[in-house]
């Protein structure tokens, strides 16, 4: 049967790639993907067909790249991050019975890990990690969702944390956390990570709440165990008396 | 400042590497590691010094490797999956302050991912993820945790599900899961990944309740979004009407 393979990127820097993606890319005949990331990913892989399209353009992607890897090209769908966690592996696997392809998902490391190694380490412990976009989640689910991880003492990664249409969404999380939590607590946001522009800024909850985030943040909200260690936002681990 | 590298090792297989980590591990003189994550890198670093010792002597591991480090020693400490997540990189973090030592973590790939990834694609949208080991927090939080994960309506990844002396975490978990979501929830495990023995099972939330899951395994609880597809779990992109 033929296959399409679906392998996540990691943040965009060559070096984030898994040796299997990386190995994957370069047997490739065509990659298929977002715009942005195609563009973050073509510099490495120069002599290959990319198939770009824009946001709000997933679904046609993901069809065009079953056709021709029901053809037998050799094709690749990528994604940011891990190709599962807000990825397209889902949809590919959905589609994918009606053209008789094998999916073969390979994994990235999503920005959950790699804003957190920036940050120090939030993730240390138990997590919770919510998009705020309200693109795919209605807007009521994602709040009972803020609350419960906030209610059950996670950190919690924020990914879409923001844009110019939703600029009062981290607020209003914010403001969930802070019903459980002490303004104090220590947070973190990783911008374009991996990028040039690439930046981290530790800040505590209440200054979380009125930060402009965009969608190239991730947001990191610690929680009890979470302290400021050497300019880092460490989540301690274990018992400590 | 001298630097100690933390570096997130993925599964265990050459190919889980990022492509930074690769490298700093072929930079590196000394590994240091759990013994089992050692065995598993060996073979591709054979011309390395490894320092391994076994499980609860962590401490002793970070203190030694910033020791070495301080000595102008290049030095990689790594761990399975992550460097964060469940990892070293909080422990030292921690300690390296009094051994002016800088600290650069390197992300890998942790088996929330890579897990996913042989089964399909169980985390498309927002998730949690919980160990049951209760080493290292209390039973109550884990407890207050499941609760909350299963109450928001979350994807749940369990680490740790399992061990001769926590038979019935497990089911104790999967209760608390079924008393919000059906005993036909789409739910899988992951086994040994990118191991000889690798292996996966897809089964309902009530068959889960009595698998005997053990230490090398990684469980995964699906929400109402979550289908069986073409013999893969998939938790459904997007709004469905």
């Amino acid at each position: 049967m033929n296959k399409l393979y679906v392998a996540g990127i990691g943040a965009g820097a060559c070096e984030d790639l898994t040796l299997a993606v990386s190995k994957r890319l370069a047997d490739s005949e065509i990659i298929v993907g977002y715009t942005l990331y195609c563009g973050l990913i073509k510099p490495y892989f120069p002599d290959k067909t990319f198939l770009s399209t824009g946001m709000t353009q997933e679904i046609e992607r993901c069809r065009k790249a079953l056709e021709l890897a029901a053809e037998g090209k050799r094709v690749t769908v990528i994604c940011s991050g891990d190709a599962g966690i807000y990825g397209m592996a889902s949809p590919v696997l959905e589609l994918a019975p009606s053209y008789g392809v094998e999916v073969v998902i390979l994994p990235g490391v999503t920005a959950a890990s790699s804003g957190a190694a920036l940050l120090g380490s939030p993730l240390t412990g138990d997590f919770a990690v919510i998009s705020l976009s309200d693109l795919l989640t209605p807007q009521e689910q994602i709040v009972r969702r803020i609350e419960a991880a906030a209610q059950g003492g996670f950190c919690t990664v924020i990914y879409n944390p923001g844009s110019r249409k939703r600029a009062d969404y981290l607020r209003a999380c914010c403001g969930i956390f802070l019903k459980y939590r002490p303004p104090e607590t220590v947070c973190g946001i990783a911008r374009n990570i991996s990028r040039e522009e690439e930046s981290v800024r530790i800040m505590t909850l209440a200054e979380l709440a009125s930060y402009p985030a965009d969608m190239l943040t991730t947001v990191f909200i610690g929680n009890g165990d979470t302290r400021l260690i050497g300019g880092k936002m460490v989540t301690l681990r274990g018992y400590r008396k």
